[in-house]
């Protein structure tokens, strides 16, 4: 194996962490420069990467496009001058989309825009406010606690006003214009595993995919801010997805070495839903599943009522499940090369198995005469059975209604042995492909 | 909260209590004065209660009304003339529907017409020979082994001649023609649980539906003898009831303070079914479910094959599970003012249940922002998903196919609970009913 | 009970171990005349059993009839010209479809030709080579261990030639065209469970039927080599069996004493699956029940996609499941009246069961007055229930929907229960077959 194909196989890891190491200090939110910083980024790994700006005020369904922010500075500063909170040491310090402000205070009129965990007193927590116009810092509890009284000065150097937001998304052609669909955002600032993980995952299998020989099907790939950018997404874009897309994933906390994790479509049994499970149950015996009523992310927008996509979620360890969650110590030794290729293999494993998924029927009536065919032994022993028992279960399920997902189901096997054998009965001209 | 009101509410058992003590000794048997005495008093309190007179010989499906019994007086005396066993000190003493005799008998002729429980021998059991003409006493197995040899004057003065079956019903127009049946019987003599905690129960019932703003849907209550009344009204009504019964409840042995009983319609997941379940889930979630195969009322007939309605039963302690059933033990002392007050509650939470299903669809699509709305917090936090969790989860089953109660199931929450949530996204234009 | 019925009925184990024996020492293989004279001996029990010869090289799906084999003589004679392997011994001693050899080799050329069975080295493994030519003897594997060097002389005695396959089938009309299938399989050599108890049952079950009165389905009985027989009966009836087989068994491993196993079709529910579990659940609560992938004889065929018959497997201790299998341990002390006369009793059930079940709808709306039909107590007390709950409850699923095997599996009573109350309810007219 080459090295450029071992760095887009079992030798991913390293790559990602290092392209997660290069996007974590961007100051990323909703919309804004950071953003298309980091869609740069990605196209630089993506040349194919197609980046949108959607003008502020523009209507999505429910929602409407908010104004962009970028920051300059931000800080808080003692009566001796010194900088106490500054948002250039970890840009989790400022309340995401704070409104510009210079302004002097006491400590007691400070405390209404501070925030800290004090059961986590060590770690700056991520607060945002998108919707409703306020200002705030976020830090430590310890530094908090022992804030002398006082004035402050509170410098928000920042613009919130019309501008866009910004995605990107990233088509690859396949045989046919069925689609599969893998969804990750950019909206959060420098946190690694929620956020980074996703979208250095979805990069990797970008790569990963273009070198393929030509894929059965299409591939789409989004980049996009959370919430408002899936709705803004499947406000441009419904009626084809709910035409094209076949299975989906949101891609999100995809990085860090503890679990695996899965969470179900709506309906719950979706093609998207059954693979998951599949290859889970293969790669990750002891996987987590959670329920639908567990959501957080996306797929909160793909399964809405009415919008019905069969998008599933694909994680490690889940958002609200792991203590650094939302806060600085979500940082870039919480991912490790090898939690995120595990994340990539387990979104490979799903690509092949749904590549491979087809619904298969005998050619023959009764069983086919394996022993001219080279596929059975020609001396019937007690033992002969054994031999054969797979590849004469999967040919008997080849009945015309089944996939390749639901027979492995059904013979307690991976996804990738019934299709390794599906390929070899169908070589033989035993079964043949009816979708 | 205004008296009145209250014993419509929570403080309803001790009229419950109160009434019940009233009806207890009427001498209430399949037809007779005794079934019209009672509805005259269940028609005090329910002043549109319609009574209905059917003519003995009447044919209702495989069934033909049954001649019509009155008892004036009946007792058995030693040679001394005096009354050993009286009827006018127990009703239960007669054999319901017993002919008129005039003899005297020696003890040993005697005997075969006697009727006592070995294994509870101090009281009297409850035997009716509806359909065969006999005649017989019961007694306390006590009283009956002290009998001494001797002749007995054995003295019933009852008519049973062509007359009419009486029952009544009760409707209140609703919005819709859609119905809700209550059904309970009042055929019973002198016992408690089984059966006057049912009409009690469906009396307080009906009062308190007469009370409320108009329904959605229109209430049925009907108060009938059990099976005859049942085939006699369902072959009366059968169409109608067919095409307008949406869920019905069987009210029998409501009135203990032991456990709370359901037992479904034959189909099982009717309407009827789902929202008692869901009900006695929140409201005791210790409740016996018992299965069809242990029915022994008019749902027999409501769920016989061809009538098919959608009835299940609501019980306090169910009939045959008790060891008062069937003896005078069954007194007002079983039933009490809580034990009616509980059974009560659950009808009402029944048909609040009922009132309150109903199917809703989105009216966006993707998430509603729910900021602008005031039901989100504008500062996101780790801790705002708790806060919403229902509202959203409840929202995103709002699909076009499931009910409120489905929606219960799904969510694990209480039908009020999913309800109560249902208004808030309806009043905000989120979600619209489509039923 | 006449002896003559006795020995179609509970005493029949005994015939069968003795017809058995009579059939045990007969060198059946595919083809040839061991097939023949075993047809021929169930056609003096059967006398309308037709047998059917299809020529070598006739092509059946993916499969051709092999050529025929014959064997006259076969042995292994030392330097001193002793037979210390004789088939006439043991028919197992020879491989079957060995091609003719008579050649003298050293024991090391020898051994490549030899087989036996380190793990059991007291019995004759079974072994076969029908589809690529080869020769070979079977051997104790103490003997092959004791085995001197030196020279042998190999005779196989046998030709391997065009000729033709032959099988049985036997067909007793009914009132209906719709047929009940019993397939085994008559190509075992000198085994006794497998696979003589197959052939002897049915035999048995057919003499049964023929003595019944006419029954309401045709009965189909083939006896046929395994596997390429299935597939060359299959190939000939393939559309009529589709259009009327309701139900079908395969008889296999059906005559020791240890268990009862049934191995349903692929579908798993069809009626022959509903009914044998019914009537197993009843006759044997123990049984074992196996999966459709543990499958290993003609349900192979019967159940192939694009085949899917109705069948399943009816066995006493199914073939790979015990330690004599396949071996000259299977021998007729393995076999016994006993567990012969339960396999048959367990087909005669299923197939009164089969007879038994329709489906039925109450003629009566409303339950019917079973007191006017003699079929309820007219004096009701505290037990009268009890005494017709199963009656009450037979007739309340009679709904027109479903059969007899259902009702009994929602009720918990056997099929032969429920049928013997749908006997009496049709015959009171209360309820009435509608399929």
């Amino acid at each position: 194996m080459t090295e450029t194909h071992d760095r887009l196989g079992s030798g991913a890891g390293a790559d990602m962490h290092a392209f997660a190491s290069e996007l974590f200090p961007i100051n990323r939110s909703l919309t804004g420069d950071g953003v298309r910083d980091t869609l740069r980024a990605i196209q630089e790994r993506l040349p194919d990467l197609c980046v949108h700006e959607v003008p502020s005020g523009t209507r999505a369904f429910d929602w409407e496009v908010p104004d962009e922010w970028n920051v300059k500075d931000a800080f808080i500063a003692n009566e001796a001058g010194e900088r106490i909170v500054d948002w250039r040491d970890h840009n989790l310090h400022l309340v995401g989309y704070s409104e510009p402000i210079d302004e002097v205070m006491e400590l007691r009129d400070l405390q209404a825009h501070l925030h800290s965990l004090p059961e986590m007193p060590d770690v700056i927590p991520y607060v945002t406010s998108y919707y409703a116009r306020r200002w705030g810092f976020c830090l430590t509890h310890r530094q908090r606690e022992a804030l002398p009284d006082g004035r402050y000065r509170v410098v928000i150097d920042a613009t919130l006003a019309p501008g866009s937001l910004t995605y990107g998304d990233w088509v690859l052609p396949g045989e046919s214009t069925a689609e599969i669909l893998l969804s990750t955002y950019v909206c959060h600032p420098s946190m690694a595993n929620n956020e980074l993980s996703g979208p250095v995952v979805a990069t990797q299998v970008a790569r990963w995919l273009s070198a393929l020989p030509r894929c059965r099907y299409t591939y789409r790939v989004v980049f996009i801010p959370e919430t408002i950018g899936a709705i803004v997404y499947l406000s441009r874009h419904l009626a084809m997805m709910q035409e094209r897309t076949v299975a989906g994933y949101v891609l999100t906390c995809i990085g860090d070495d503890r679990q695996y994790s899965f969470l179900p479509s709506r309906e719950g049994n979706t093609l998207a839903d059954r693979i998951a499970r599949q290859v889970l149950g293969d790669l990750a015996p002891d996987h987590v599943e959670y329920s639908f009523l567990d959501r957080g992310s996306d797929e909160r927008q793909y399964c809405a009522p009415g919008v019905d996509l069969p998008v599933a979620s694909l994680m490690r360890t889940k958002y609200h499940e792991y203590p650094e969650y939302h806060t600085s110590a979500d940082d870039l030794s919480l991912i490790t090369p090898s939690g995120l290729q595990g994340g990539y293999d387990a979104v490979r494993a799903c690509i092949r198995a749904l590549e491979a998924n087809r619904v298969y029927r005998s050619t023959v009536l009764g069983e086919p005469q394996l022993g001219r065919r080279g596929l059975y032994p020609t001396l019937s022993t007690r033992e002969t059975r054994f031999i054969v028992r797979d590849l004469k279960n999967v040919w008997a399920y080849a009945d015309g209604t089944r996939d390749t997902a639901e027979v492995a189901d059904v013979l307690g096997l991976s996804v990738d042995r019934v299709s390794s054998i599906q390929g070899t009965l169908a070589d033989a001209g035993l079964i043949e492909a009816v979708d």
